[in-house]
């Protein structure tokens, strides 16, 4: 499925197609969080709860930046050797790839070979720095949010949309002298949080406390996820999620698609850059640029509807 | 520039060729508000103080849902009366338009005819409900976003990403029975965004109070957004949000242009409705789809990178 040779993709299809019937039974779960907040050991941790409560977890990665690092295929597996040794648990490491809507695309056929596959649970895994996230939330049934304890100058490592998209945010490393400044931190958000309600009806983010390295608030957060699943079957918001997972899916597809071909069509290529460094400088038109580019793409611009 | 007529677009792109170089002295503002928060008031008032400041001012209204009611044209004036019977002030209603697309590229195209025209500020004003905002945050340099006073319920009109977009928060209706709800509200919007702090050395976002009504607020909130811009001036962060800008602004041409084509090919037309449906309920694998949408569009489309 990650193979780009064309024979391989053909396979792929037909065997994304074969799979179909067999996939979506999984319980879905993005987690997100930068650099340095204990993700690794956090999942890690959670991993291994949900081999205790019997349940098999598939952890896929979404990382652009290990793709270009390269190194990624022996550092994801070290990183969480406890969780990969075990059986009824799959690590996959970050695809290497080129673009972000690759990286996502061979995510979804990932999942949706681990659903088939039998798994439980499968946590998506994001960086929490990058336009990932929102391709992410919207192929989950759950997102999850990791912050450091701290106050919001800490924050300043996580792009400021992705709180958007939390429907809980966990505060890590609560334990030790991290303990007091995490209580804090979780009092902030969940103030935060309740300006930025969403819509009447429907799930209200939680602010909770755990520590990867001690395990502590790790059940309490599963029973958390475990009962947003069921508020979310009661009231059709699981098959309206899922819905709309799928028509994200093709809608994303077809946009990486065309601006791909577009983007790599030779005539495009050979005058992208001077038109985007005039664009950028005021001294081209955006309009015009357009219509040159589309022109050489063959006539498929008509620009205005 | 709004017209949709080919020989009128030709003629469009040679006038916005011809006033490029004229463009871009504008101080470019969005300002975006729930109906009810009281925005026309507002911005009547804002309208107002700047022209006893000496500058003029063009107000432009983005809203997809005034061009399917089809009235906006006495509308937007009415509302406005005071204002737009001034000179040194002009108020352009919501073109009608069909896509959002449609609707930010000729706001943007206004926008540069305004500022050739010699208007020293343009107001870029949205509803704040819809999918414009993003667009919108995109074409102007400073982004204000009106609330109500009142608890984070009263939020729930607004989008939640809005905020992530707002260089300044305005708590409207700060005045007789409300002044006291809106202090509340701007104290808790303020702790609130400093947990959604942006990247290290740049402008924090406030929380101020005003009254459309009364006029109180306004002079200082005008010299907030003064001193945003000499501080954006003096830190480069105004020549990169320009040139962001126009680079924003090509590729979301290129991107309407080559969906709008592809939805507009008849072959893809016709399949679509039912591709989409079987996608959503998990009948079709979703790069199945993609791909027999693809190639009705004339075998464009290489799915993968």
């Amino acid at each position: 499925v990650e193979s780009q040779r064309p024979e391989d993709q053909d396979r792929a299809e037909d065997l994304l197609d074969a799979i179909l019937p067999k996939s979506g039974g999984a319980h879905r779960i993005g987690i997100s969080g930068a650099p340095g907040v204990g993700k690794s050991t956090f999942i890690e941790s959670f991993g291994l709860h949900l081999l205790t409560e019997g349940k098999s977890v598939a952890v896929l990665a979404v990382d652009p930046s290990s793709g270009v690092s390269g190194g990624s295929i022996l550092g994801d597996k070290a990183r969480m050797h406890r969780l990969a040794q075990r059986p009824g648990a799959f690590i996959r490491p970050s695809p290497s790839a080129q673009t972000l809507g690759g990286v996502a695309r061979r995510t979804r056929e990932a999942m949706l070979l681990c659903e088939a596959a039998g798994y439980d649970v499968v946590v998506i895994e994001t960086v929490g720095v990058g336009q990932s996230e929102a391709r992410v939330a919207g192929m989950v049934d759950f997102f999850l949010v990791l912050l450091h304890p701290g106050g919001g100058d800490e924050l300043q490592g996580v792009k400021r949309g992705i709180l958007e998209f939390a429907d809980v945010i966990a505060v890590n490393k609560a334990d030790g002298d991290t303990l007091a400044q995490a209580r804090i931190t979780q009092a902030e958000y969940s103030s935060a949080l309740r300006h930025l309600a969403r819509g009447a009806g429907v799930w209200v983010p939680r602010v909770v406390l755990t520590s990867a390295r001690s395990g502590e608030g790790i059940a309490e957060l599963w029973a958390l996820i475990v009962e947003h699943r069921s508020q979310a079957l009661a009231s059709g918001a699981h098959a309206e999620r899922r819905r709309a997972q799928n028509r994200h899916w093709l809608w994303s597809l077809l946009e990486d698609s065309l601006l791909e071909t577009f983007r790599a069509h030779p005539s495009v290529r050979d005058r992208m850059e001077e038109v985007e460094r005039l664009v950028e400088a005021g001294q081209l038109a955006p309009g015009r640029g357009a219509r040159d580019l589309l022109g050489r793409f063959g006539g498929a611009g008509r620009l205005r509807e």
